[in-house]
């Protein structure tokens, strides 16, 4: 007899396959499999297909690539979110939309759970569970492959067994996970942490060898800290992104190789592709240098840094995030302007910036004619500046002295 | 009369060598020219020649490459430190070096007075002067082109006044600092923001379209933090840089262009060439990231930005810095081993790790037959850290469904 | 004849009385005096009056403790702000509150200019004028004591000299500033360290000796962060805070002898009394421990303390501040209940506390039957708490025993 | 057949003799009971006793107060731990000593496992474990009071079953845990928040009814950062503070009632009394603040946050604790002088503080004549201070004034 519905984070591929089967045999769930489209480029169609053939009660499938872009890719983007200061957060970023998401779903469709396809190693499983957590702390959550305990190769056995229609190469046994905030690759060869990743394990992004040999600029407009136009061509903001995903991936932009350490006590080799988002953070990042005053631009570091942190760690439904959210948002009323991007060969550069709210002064800056600084004020500056080194060096050394007086 | 001797910094430069004149002349100093060779390859016989020319009375030229490299770029790589994230203080570090050298031939001479060429808006003054207060309080300093607040056009006047032999060329007027540690850039065209840099900025580095098309390797192995061996020769830390400067810069590794902010309250656009400097922090980075647990790696951040803070602020002779290097110090002990760095057309990639001290663990982090992580502790696991997070969701939930009840 | 208007910040004291007649007879100003009412129990007219006896060609007198309590008081409230952990920022909260009506005030009046009676060596001038540049870019800042240069004899010299009437006593020179949130007291016998401050350093507060011999207890309730009634009793926030002192007065709650870091690099030994302020931010903050989660409050110390020195550093009107202001608003949304506070000999000690949105849950904290908590949840999560330390123990362990055994 | 030897940390109290019984009959170990003395005035010969009497196989029994003191304390105070700057780490301290010994017992003994009495919801678990995993990997560690899942009454009637001779009170079953540094009280009526503390919670602290009427001064001598002398004669470490805990205690200094945050995610009541600890780390704070420069004191908050953050959490052989402490022990080179600190009726204020490192300058602090700071560099100081919020509000007046002209 079923125990009543399930929802299931639902993505095509292995993981999420087997665990349709799983919760029918072994939980006695009746399985709603929920598909999303988030950037992968995954046919709607064909996967609510997949997910019905494999077996699920019923497949709800929405694209939530705008939803993503909006509600989560955008207070990442104003907090320059690079966890260990390399990565996007790609992966992290879609965990809490997909619960919210599942939440909504479950409570639509009377679910009394909700399940996923984690393992037990990874920061995912922690992501989903907290923020559903959080959202509906009545529904139960189910990490059908973590408590079977299936490694990769179990679980290809159970699928062959079951006979659910799988692709997978055990040549190429990587670990994908993808959105428009970029791609992760995991697994296989990467785990010798003394090899160079091979170029298979790349999809978005071009060999250098294989870029165009001229570069390329592109113009990136922001208002108050989000990207509103390309090239001069307003665009809604999944398109943007994967419009930059296409045009840095042609110059083999994004390429990412992190020995990363994660939330679990474990470290990680990880290889991302994120061309839009790492070309946005670095746009937004010298638009913010042109337009925040010193203090702010200083000290949000160590807001952008904690709001990484609890993203990673799967906590964005805490609300110290909309606290730090809210500081964040009050610096980003003057991030407006517009910054020119040059990619070439793997590279990308800021070479201009222009604001309104420029704070660079050329007046004050300037070493030609016309230069209104105060070269006096810098006097006092330095003496009250050094003050407190001078006397610390005064009273030591003047005690070194009498020291060595004595002896 | 002469008041008694001042040690002039001295560059060879426009700036100090109209210092000269100026402390003879307007100040009644005899003057003492220090001139250093820090890598920008200066011949130290014509610098010496060239101080006698404009009118030194003596002449002090000392090569402090390796003691630059050994006792301030180390401790400054061990911390990672890059200003605002971009900027790895090539300039700021050479300064207190500078201080020391100035304050000791001082005390050698017997001179009452040191001098520097600073101008009156930039981070140098500052940096001199808190300096050489905190190694000798007693010692005058004298700023003469920012006390005579004399602009670039007032100084080339002057010096063709009083026939001071200088190479300027009012059409590329960018002014030029540079070590083993990288080159700085500024003034000119560079103040307009919206311009991108030209070609003729940048000395150190080819253009991408000149660089080779196939990538080069190179493997840096490190002792404690600090780089011993290139492509497995064991190299002197000033030599390594350099070398490491001359393949960066041939792929066309190491360009920067920032928007800063001094620590005098303007913002400024600099262009940098540090090849060498950000291929050794990139590399000494993914040392760590192998080699440090996390609680060290993450909290490590705020140490090394504190670090970067206080010397870009000019403040190297502060204990505080002597504190932070104690904590340093105590996490590189474990930062041994090896990495693998790809260069190619303009970028720079870590592809390989390896060090006797790695905490990568295969058997935890792999997700193949051999995986020793325990999967089950991960649930105790997130039930304990999503607690605060769920039971705030409980008490608020339950308040909103009380109050929406009552209405 | 004169240069057009000032608006002189005028206390009545000796420094700003000496101003009136500095500015009229040294600067050839016409002098408008501002006289506020913040909590030193002034009488408004006879301030006045003092301020035409001295000279001033008019005088403005504004009573603004609410505006005070408001506007000043309660962002630094909800930041627990306390410098160094000890001092509730008192007089630097007053700054920027002053500094904004001289502005108001000089704008009405079409003055040039606007005045403060600070020295060169407190923090005060520099909240003044780094406020005033902030609110009002064009209007001329002045500063006599300052720059003429006056220490305290030289000031009473020149008030006998030019027939200002002033009380003051060369027995008892100490420097008082005083408002609502607290009194300083500096200078004199106390600048020697060794040396307990007297009783006649402090006026608000009782020597525990004179306090009675029973507690007494007060109920404070907080809505939103914000101290909203005092045992039962609604009360405006300057009222709440003047009832508070009186009581803790009484009790001999609230002084403070602290040797503090200046922002202008000296240390000076400064007695403090706050008992309104001490009282409320200790109230506040056991209130915060009771209702935000674990993550803010551990994180909110930083936003606090940064808040802090911002304040102390007379960057009120940065922007900066609006952000970290948004960041502790956001989190006081739940900061609403009571607190009961038992003051009793000096003593101050929250005894109870109540709130609607306690995260304390009885349930889970609870060692008797009716536990909640799921104690085997702890297995699993000490697990991969402690998985870092023990890898890092393991590798290492490893390694040294491979090492002996080598040898 | 007795799967070997355990060594089980002994207090004496309910949970540890309990754990003996279980530890025998329900794993079949056979176990030697670790007692220590560290501060709770146990007799250490009929600790041993009622060990054996209970039931182990062997007592082992040490007395580690100076210890204590000196390894673990020490540390603590240098970098004035307060846990939300509170709680002195009393218990979190012992721990990691307590993990100690029981290892180096285990290892003396040829045990293969440790064993403690802790439940599954505090933090002490985690710090056993934590710890424990950290010193010897190969050690199992077991909680038998968790596994079990006794709570305080199962356990009374286990103990009563058994013939478990204890001393346990129903009427008053507070948890109470001791040592040198202080002593903890939670459970029973604590756990109503909105009820004051009575006064059976308190042990070693007189009520403020009963203290002396006379004030009593004592005079602490600290060198490098650490006591040394008490009203001027030397002491031991463990001996000085049980001093200090004596008359601090009857002068009703020390009592701390809080709502603490928890590592494994809940909020409980704690009563604390910790007078010696409070004293020393009040009088050593002053000492730095007297010693420091700036720069040193307003970042070592952040260090010493994070020390005390690690070891409540159970991290003290984390690797960044050693990085931090050399951080700590680098700045106490100078903090050696003398506090004054005034006990009255539950209060403690420090009065007076000497030190030959002194940074406080009379010279440049005094009002009066003698004054040696230069008043004018402050207007240097504040013109460059200011700078950045003065550019942000010129663009942004400028910008908001062509807004509004256009309108």
């Amino acid at each position: 007899m079923s125990k009543g519905k399930v929802v299931l984070a639902y993505s095509g591929g292995l993981d999420t396959s087997v665990c349709i089967k799983y919760l029918q045999e072994e939980y006695d769930y009746e399985v709603i499999a929920l598909g999303l489209e988030i950037g992968e480029g995954k046919d709607l169609e064909s996967l609510k297909e997949k997910a019905l053939e494999v077996g699920a009660e019923k497949a709800v499938i929405i694209d939530a690539k705008e939803l993503l872009a909006k509600e989560y890719l955008m207070p990442a983007l104003k907090a320059n979110c690079l966890y260990e200061g390399k990565y996007p957060l790609s992966s992290a970023l879609s965990r809490p939309l997909i619960s919210k998401l599942l939440v909504e779903v479950a409570e639509q469709e009377g679910a009394v759970a909700v399940a996923h396809g984690c393992t037990g190693k990874g920061n995912d499983q922690v992501r989903f569970e907290v923020s559903i957590q959080a959202l509906n702390p009545d529904l139960e959550v189910i990490a059908p492959v973590r408590e079977w305990g299936m490694n990769r190769e179990d679980e290809i056995a159970y699928a062959k067994e079951k006979n659910i229609p799988i692709q997978v190469n055990l040549e190429k046994p990587y670990s994908i996970d993808a959105n428009i905030w970029g791609r992760a690759c995991e697994a296989g060869v990467l785990e010798d942490t003394w090899k160079e990743a091979p170029e298979e394990a790349f999809d978005w992004t071009a060999s250098i060898a294989d870029t165009p040999d001229e570069p390329e600029y592109v113009e990136i407009a922001f208002t108050e800290g989000e990207p509103t136009s390309l090239n001069g061509v307003p665009m809604q903001l999944a398109d943007l992104i994967l419009e930059l995903n296409k045009i840095g991936g042609k110059h083999g932009v994004g390429r990412i190789d992190h020995i990363e350490n994660r939330l679990v006590g474990i470290k990680a080799r990880e290889v991302y592709e994120n061309p839009g988002a790492l070309i946005l953070i670095n746009a937004h990042k010298e638009l913010e240098f042109l337009t925040l005053p010193k203090e702010i631009t200083q000290f949000k570091t160590t807001i952008d840094q904690k709001m990484t942190q609890l993203i990673y760690d799967g906590l964005w439904y805490s609300p110290l995030r909309t606290a730090l959210d809210a500081f964040v948002n009050d610096t980003q009323k003057v991030v407006s302007g517009k910054i020119q991007v040059k990619l070439w060969k793997g590279t990308q550069m800021v070479v201009a910036r222009h604001s309104d709210n420029s704070l660079y002064n050329e007046e004050l800056a300037t070493y030609s004619k016309g230069d209104a600084f105060d070269h006096n004020a810098a006097m006092g500056f330095i003496k009250l500046w050094g003050l407190t080194t001078k006397t610390y060096s005064q009273i030591h050394q003047k005690k070194k002295a009498e020291t060595t007086g004595k002896k």
